[in-house]
Parts: C-alpha cells; structure tokens; sequence
C-alpha cells in the first residue's frame, strides 16, 4: 500500500493505492466517516460486482449507510441526475458533516464530487474510483462537473476530496477496453512530463493490459504523482495546469459529436492526442517522430488514433464550445518531444482546417 | 463614496458604497470587464428603473453586453432557473474570462452567483445589489445557492464576487417595506456584535425609513464592515460566523412554512430574532428586557415581531432540514445582551416546543 499526499495547504488529501482497500475503507477513513450518516453514490454494476466489501467495511465503523445508484454511463452526468441525489440526501437526512462517497468510474467521480461541493455549500467528500481512469485522473485535482448538451463539463466547480482508496484489486474485474483506455491517460502524463513513464509503458504495456497488479500500482501510482505535483502548482488552472488538457479538447469534441456513446473518454483521448502531435509536427514544434511513437504505442494497447469522419462545422462549434478557450482562441497542448510540451493559443478554425486536411487527404 | 476592502487574501475584494456609482460601474471595474463578453443577470423591474445607466455605463468601457432577464421573487431561485441561464451563457458564448455582473436583489445574487460559481467551474463575479438587504447581507461572504422545494439555499456554494458596488441612489425607487426587511439585517448586526449600530438606528430609524441617503451609507458601510469582519475571520462557517444566523433558523423556517410569499426575507428574520431573544431569555441567558427592546425597534421599522400559526409538526420538519443542523442538533444564536450573542447546540424538539409554547399561550 502507497500514501501519496496532494499536497494543497489547508486542502491536501491522501490518496491510497494497493489491493484491498475496499474491506480496509472504515479503517482509512477514520474519523470522516465513523457514527455518521454517509451516502455512497454509486452504479447497480459497481455495487454487484465489489459493494459488499465497500459497504460492509464502513458499517463496521459505526456508520449509518445511504446507497445510492444512479444508471451507468456519461449520459447520466447532468444536472437531473444532480437534483434526483440532492432529493434523496435531503430525504434521508444527510448534514453538513455527512461524507458523500463517490464508488465508481470518472461519471460517478465527477457527479458524486459536484453533488458534494454543492449540498448544503459543501460536504465531506471521498473517492473510491474503480476504473483505472478514474484512479489515475479524475480521483487527482478536484474537477467535479456535470455535462451539458453543449458540451463535457461545463458545469462544474473545483472542490477537492479528503481522501482518494485506489484498490488495485477491484480493476481484475475491468474489462481489457476499459484497461487500455486508463492507459491512454497514463500515457498522456508521460508525454507531459516524464518520458520514462512512457518507456515503462512502452515496456510493460502486455503486462499491464493483462491485469498484473504490481504494474498496475506502478503506473497508477507514477501518473497519480505527476498530475499531483501539476495540480499543487496550479489547483485551479491558471497556468501550468493546463497542460493535463493535451489531448482533451479534440477529444471532448469527438466525444461530444459522437453522442458519448462511441467511444470511451480515454479512447477519445487517445486520438486527441495524435491529433495534437500531428498538429505540433505540421506547425514545426516537433519531429513527426514524436507523433508516430506516441500512435505506435495507442495502437498496441488497443486505442483508436485516426479520428472518425467529422462535419468541419460540427467540430468548429464543438471546439469553440469548450471551456478551454480564453478570448477566442483554443489553449492547444502540443508535445515538443516525448516527456514535455508547450501551450499554444490557436484560433479554433486553424486546428479544423489541419485537423480535417489530413483526414480528407 | 466609501471603499470596503473584504480582506479574504488571495480572494479580497472590494465594496464601493455610495450615489451615482451605476454610472461609474464601467470605470471602477475597468479590466474586469473591458473589451469582454459581459452577462447582466437582472429582473425586468430592476431593468426598467435602473438598467439604462448600468448598461450604458458596462458599454462605454468596450463590453459586449449580454442582459439576462429573471422573473422576479423567491421562487425562481432554482435550480431550473439556474439551468436555463447556463443554456443561454453557452447559447451566447460566454468564456472562462466573461464576468456575470448580479444586478437586483438577494435573489438575482444568489441565484446568479451560483451560476457564475459553476459555470465553465467558475467565472469572474460581480454583485451590483439594488435593496438594502442585498446591499447589508447578501454581497458579502460569498454565499451562493438556489432554493430546494425542502428549503432555502439547500444546494450551494461558497464563492466570493471580484467587487460590489452599493449605489444608494437605487434604493430611492424601493418601497417602504422593503427598506424595513433590510434593516431587520442591520439591526441583526448590531445584536450580534455592535451595540452602538444599535442604537443608532433606534435613533435614526424614521430617517433611513424615509430614504435619506446619508444615513442609508451609515448603516450600509457599518453592516458590511461587521459583517466583513466576520467573514474574514471564519470564511466557510466553521465556528465564528454561525452568529451571522441570528435570526435565519426560525426565519428560514417561517418563509418555507408561508410558500416564500406571506413575508420577505428580512421580515422572518424579525420574527426569527424575537423568537431567539424570548428562547435565550427563557434558558436564563438573558433578561427579558433584550428581547422586549429588540421587538419594539423592529415594529418601531413596521416589522412583523410575532409568530404566524404553525403546526408542531411542520415547524419541527422545517428545523430539521435547516441546513446549520449538525449531527441531531441546531446551533441556535442567542443574545446575551444587545451586542452579544452565543452559539448554544439545541434540540430541535426542544426549541419547537418553547417557541410554540408562547404562541399558544
């Protein structure tokens, strides 16, 4: 078991990552949870696959349990989704002091997490992620959101857990698709800011697709550090932090057009990122190399990387709409070399134009 | 004009109080708003008596301006309002750096302030209050939130405006009424801390009733000073500033019980305070005659100072939701005397029955 602290002042929190976490849960968490009410949001496939443990572990603490599910999939992060929890905390009586424990993927994480920050100005939050993307991304940096029919996220605030369970264990469970698009985030924080990470992917990706949970710990545990070190210099994304972004804003805008229905997050990430190396490459940022590397190394994990056929209208305005853009243009990340990349402001209608070019050629 | 510094580090803001400040709004908010996309929040009354100078003002600085209409009252502050202001923030392309200026009363800023809070996860916020209440209470502390039907403020938020500017001038269209309900808030503030406010407003009470603007600055720069100083010592309710309660768990409770329609804010909050003076003087923590003197300043004011009829049941449900409840117990703000206040954690159970006790005798 690895203790990682984010460390954000009066904010920091722990994350735990290791097997068997979930029976350990009333233990970690202590006083946070001990002789409270406390409501654990999560999905019905999470609650049958790995509930009981969860669940039979915070009892054990003293705690007076709420479960509540909300369906599976992106298209229950909205608001509606929102109000219903809001109806049931209120209705079984949850207070200010009252954790909300978000058990799931990244929906369940960002929902559970918005819920939170917004009942009663605020609740105590955990994270108990369950998917490798959600231990890897969305358990770090306190983005918490909800979609929009506009577009991914866009209402949303900053609001940090008090403490992130990864229980490597509960990933044998994933299915390999699931696997490989947490990886995909992995691979990202790797071209970022650590090339190593990315040659110990490039190394161990067999190993890591096949479940092995000392790798697993491994790269949950290098990516978990580098978006933390990003995070406690820019917790809310003034800055440096935008670089977690390479690879998201052609991916939420593929996500977007595609109805979140095609493809995974990481899945989209992954042919954003391409993307924004080819992108990087044709603007002379970086050697085309640096792009083929990076798509080689998606393909053999399984992950898209050529983007499906868009509509150049379609993407301009799914572009335009992401909170990404300042003054109307585009924070594009674009990857100088492998372990570093550079922020770039570009005009949304540049990156269509390049972006659908090579598509059409 | 008087300059108010909210001192909250990195979160500071300023409160200009005084006339004539709409037609400066443009300058005193200089980069915050020129040459940006802005969005005015406001009501289709407080537009037509005093949109044209704000307007006009925002416009002369090179804002693209965006006025956003609400419906007046309590009851549009929802969710579904919030809701459909965010589909017009997008329909409009507001961005991360486009300001949201509330320009109306406590409900335009809360409600407002909750969007401008979550929307793209925060954007620059600017209150422009035209009632005393807002003026005294709701622009400053960065409390945000929206009504839930089981209560007031339930789903929130603690978010700080860039600026406030308090334009006396604007309460000269205010009805009568109103500037009463906004001085129940004054009055609170010189129970909980400062006996000379006190007293000047038992002294001065028909002048600020009937307008004068000069004693409307007083009052107005004392409250938010005392206020201020609170905030800044305790800004996210952890202790200290419970006191600012004094009054809101009964008042709250009332408005709710009543359908938000029977009274304003302000005006449960006088019943609220009397009915927190008789219950401190009740448990012996002091003499009848502080709530004698308190209920007759407040129906000196025209202010309602005696419970409606209320069902046990209703009331005690009421209290149980109020969100300052913390694990079984409510923590009631009583006076020790005129200036003083302490922080007692009750039953529920037992403060119904006391307060309606009284009723039926």
């Amino acid at each position: 078991m690895t203790r990682l602290v984010v460390d954000l002042g009066a904010r920091s929190y722990p994350i735990w990552i290791g097997e068997g976490l979930l029976v350990r849960a009333g233990h970690l968490l202590g006083d946070l949870v001990g002789r409270r009410r406390v409501a654990v949001i999560t999905t019905p496939v999470v609650r049958r696959l790995h509930g009981a443990a969860l669940e039979r572990s915070l009892r054990q603490a003293g705690c007076e349990l709420h479960v509540l599910l909300v369906p599976d999939g992106e298209r229950h992060k909205t608001l509606g989704s929102a109000a219903r929890l809001y109806d049931q905390l209120l209705a079984r009586g949850l207070e200010r002091g009252s954790p909300i424990v978000a058990f799931g993927g990244g929906v369940i994480g960002d929902l559970a997490g918005f819920v939170a920050a917004t009942y009663l100005r605020g609740v105590p939050f955990v994270q108990v992620p369950t998917t490798l993307l959600a231990q890897v991304d969305a358990s770090v940096g306190g983005k918490v959101a909800v979609n929009h029919p506009r577009g991914k996220n866009l209402i949303g605030v900053f609001y940090q857990p008090r403490a992130v369970l990864s229980d490597v264990g509960v990933l044998r469970t994933l299915p390999r698709r699931e696997l490989a698009a947490g990886l995909a985030e992995v691979i990202k924080c790797g071209v970022i800011r650590d090339a190593g990470l990315f040659r110990f992917v490039e190394r161990q990706a067999p190993a890591i697709l096949a479940g092995d949970p000392r790798w697993l710990g491994t790269v949950i545990r290098r990516a978990c550090a580098i978006k933390a070190a990003v995070v406690t210099r820019d917790e809310r994304e003034e800055g440096l932090r935008r670089i977690l972004n390479f690879g998201h804003t052609v991916g939420h805008a593929v996500e977007q057009l595609t109805g979140y229905r095609r493809y995974l997050h990481g899945e989209a990430v992954a042919m954003g990122m391409v993307a924004a190396a080819r992108l990087s490459a044709a603007l002379g940022l970086c050697p085309p190399a640096v792009g083929e590397r990076l798509a080689r190394l998606l393909r053999q994990c399984g992950l898209p990387v050529e983007l499906p056929r868009l509509r150049p209208a379609g993407l301009l305005a799914a572009l335009e709409v992401d909170k990404k853009m300042g003054e109307g243009y585009l924070y594009a990340i674009l990857p100088e070399a492998v372990g570093r990349v550079v922020v770039k402001p570009l005009r949304a209608r540049e990156v269509v134009s390049r972006l659908l070019d090579r598509h059409a050629a």
